[in-house]
């Protein structure tokens, strides 16, 4: 096992820390420590050891241990966790993750040392929230029970507070993890070790980026390029004005780079852009989930006329088109169903129900024509009822090489709606420029894909 | 009362359908009139009568009624609501509601025929949704037990689609609303006249449009012009692309205009554009609970960096600038707490609960350099609990004239602090982006109103 897979898969972990100790103002605290305890103890497969520098029930020293972890997880303010880490370097600890900030240069300097004397990976410092593993249950994290739910994104954020907001939203719709690495300072593993090492990972298909530098832009792309042959790459990038990047920098210590640049390093290395948090998990739900769009016509099938015509919108400002159904798509459609208007997009009318979706899906998948298609399914206003949606998924099924997504546009019909197809492989979105967004996502993946094998 | 009027504001209403049509392809149906019946008796503070043309229980003819409604809502299919229409109007009924479509040109003809004759208002035909008005609980949709509860913000849309997610959007987030408005396609009753009606409307604060065209340009701008003098009006425009104007086309009947042409329109009218429905309800929700944005200063207070620097890239897109606090603020912030790095955005440290929010941000909305401010507090990967909000709350009232918006990014910690703030002033959004979309809406408004002070 390579050290930066100890990261994410030890046998043994060891939780460094101090039942007493609370910085006035940092992350220190002997509830957080008390709360990463709680969570590896109950989600962890391996083992887990507490050593308590303060404490008495605890392990006070590494070597009292019975045996050498291979992770070492310290919750301590920089004076007192720098001696621990060293600790942990010298006994043949394989990798540490540094939670806590406020590390000052000189500080940095000494865990770089210790990285380049003993070979020990470094995760952090300032990593904050640490690491998940949803396979083993690894979980580092201070949120006490919060752990998503398995699946096949994995999560690399430079920043504490973005990777909890993606964290955050993840557990709360339960969309699939695989795994999630913080970052935080970077003195040791950064992006690219992280590329490498979700590359090879089995349970992660699509690897969502939040980042606001990087040093080693060239090392970047490259594994990058090597990554997005068989995984799509998605990134966040935050510090893009001028104004925010000047604070990147002491955010993270991250010399962010101009925007044109990271736009160009980017489309080199074959990495998907996206603009907020919520477009990078929509983008990865429909990646992780659906077939790529092979090309830009895509079909629009609702039960309601004006969300109907923001999604063709939506498409065309995305790039994408809307499909021109074939005579034989129409006429089909149109013997079925003589009240339907079959013109793109389809308006089925507001009295649709489960069996003239799957009818006119079927069709439309069917189509030539038709590369993928936006269902847009609403209940308010409409006979649809949530159950219904069913029929999406089933008739989807049918047609495993045309991408569907569907748009319950609204409030509570979109949580009654995603209630029936969040366990199923039929991406959900709460508006269509959302689902817009996503389909483009997957035409670029496909696009980029594509030039890989022509190169 | 104006004839418009009677259509939010009847003293008594009659619905008029059917206990035995249904409509092959369409909305008539018996279930459908019962559900509007149920909504009536359950909200509607005036007298409602039932006419059912099939049924023995209700009555049966307009003469039969004890005194001549104000309003009539017609829930039949083309053929049989053509008569009954025809006899309302000659019986005096001032306003009708006509709900379902599928109207030929030469029958939409007829009912143009009858308010030219008889000065009869008609909403509709295809309105599908008809009309909301919180405050006397008329409630013509069909949709049981939907009522948002009352408020400022009044919606025109001109599908009922849209209409319908919206509505679905604030009864689920508990927006206050004052009317709905689904106008169809608006043979007569037209966003002209809607616009007339909501600028006396003493519980209409802010407008939404959800528009496809206008046929009376002129007319259009002059009375929206007139309007924004009080009360600003947002617009969604669907049928921007060429490919889906085609649709709208057929969809409303609606010739919908290039889209620069509209955005020209909505310029002079002083109409404030947005993108899409979220971000419709998210700058009516700002622009009814908090003062306007006065200058370009924006401060953002914070207990996370990444989310932090996205939300000063957002505030930058949106032609804002991050204010360059006060050297009076800085010194007072960094005396009382040395750990924390004074720049905007500021961080705050993931510790920093209520105290440390309240002292900040009376501080930062004390500072004459900034004239609004982005709240980001996050639960996860923090100490902050969601009661903890009410100190924004608390402090941002001491500031009156300087606007606040609340960020707790995710899902989850959006919903748990969201409980905390939705009954009081203090717009919540999920996401950074949105926050910067709201305060950006709130400075054009203050710039429009600014604009016609001056002319």
């Amino acid at each position: 096992m390579s050290e930066v897979a100890a990261l994410f898969e030890p046998d043994s972990v060891v939780l460094i820390g101090s039942s007493k100790i609370r910085e006035k103002i940092g992350m220190t605290s002997p509830q957080l420590f008390e709360n990463v305890i709680y969570n590896m103890k109950k989600y962890f497969d391996g083992k887990t050891y507490v050593l308590d520098i303060e404490g008495e029930k605890n392990y006070k020293k590494l070597e009292d241990l019975p045996e050498t972890p291979e992770l070492g997880v310290i919750l301590l303010p920089p004076n007192a966790s720098l001696p621990q880490s060293e600790k942990c370097a010298k006994t043949g600890v394989k990798a540490l993750v540094a939670i806590t900030g406020g590390y000052k240069n000189s500080q940095r300097q000494q865990l770089k040392d210790l990285r380049n004397e003993y070979g020990i990976r470094i995760l952090g410092p300032n990593t904050i929230m640490g690491v998940i593993n949803t396979t083993n249950g690894l979980n580092t994290t201070f949120e006490k029970d919060v752990m998503p739910p398995q699946g096949n994104i994995s999560v690399v954020s430079q920043s504490g507070g973005v990777g909890a907001c993606l964290l955050d939203w993840t557990c709360f719709y339960k969309i699939g993890v695989a795994k999630f690495a913080f970052m935080g300072d970077k003195i040791d593993v950064n992006d690219v070790d992280l590329l490498q090492y979700f590359n090879k990972d089995p349970e992660t298909k699509v690897i969502c980026l939040y980042m606001e530098g990087v040093e080693n832009g060239r090392e970047f792309i490259k594994m990058a390029q090597e990554v997005v042959k068989s995984k799509p790459i998605l990134a966040l990038k935050g510090g893009v004005t001028r104004e925010a990047a000047q604070r990147a920098l002491s955010h993270t210590a991250s010399i962010t780079g101009s925007d044109t640049v990271f736009n160009a390093a980017f489309k080199k290395a074959g990495i998907i852009r996206v603009k907020d948090e919520e477009e990078l998990l929509n983008a990865a739900i429909a990646l992780v989930n659906q077939p790529l769009l092979s090309g830009d016509n895509i079909a629009i099938v609702s039960n309601v006329g004006g969300p109907a015509i923001l999604a063709a919108d939506a498409v065309v400002k995305n790039g994408l088109k809307l499909a021109t159904l074939s005579e034989k798509t129409k006429k089909e459609i149109e013997r079925r169903y003589s009240g339907v208007d079959v013109v793109n997009p389809i308006d089925l009318i507001a009295d649709a129900r489960a069996e003239r979706y799957s009818v006119v899906l079927d069709m439309v998948l069917s189509d030539p024509n038709v590369d993928g298609v936006m269902v847009i399914n609403m209940l308010k206003s409409c006979f649809f009822e949530a159950e219904d949606a069913v029929a999406v998924v089933e008739t989807a099924k049918r047609h495993p090489d045309k991408p569907v997504v569907d748009v319950p546009a609204g409030g509570e019909d979109f949580t009654l709606v995603y209630k029936v197809l969040q366990d199923t492989n039929i991406p959900t979105y709460n508006m269509p420029e959302k689902a817009a967004k996503a389909l483009k996502a997957l035409r670029m993946y496909h696009k980029i894909t594509k030039k890989i094998k022509e190169d």
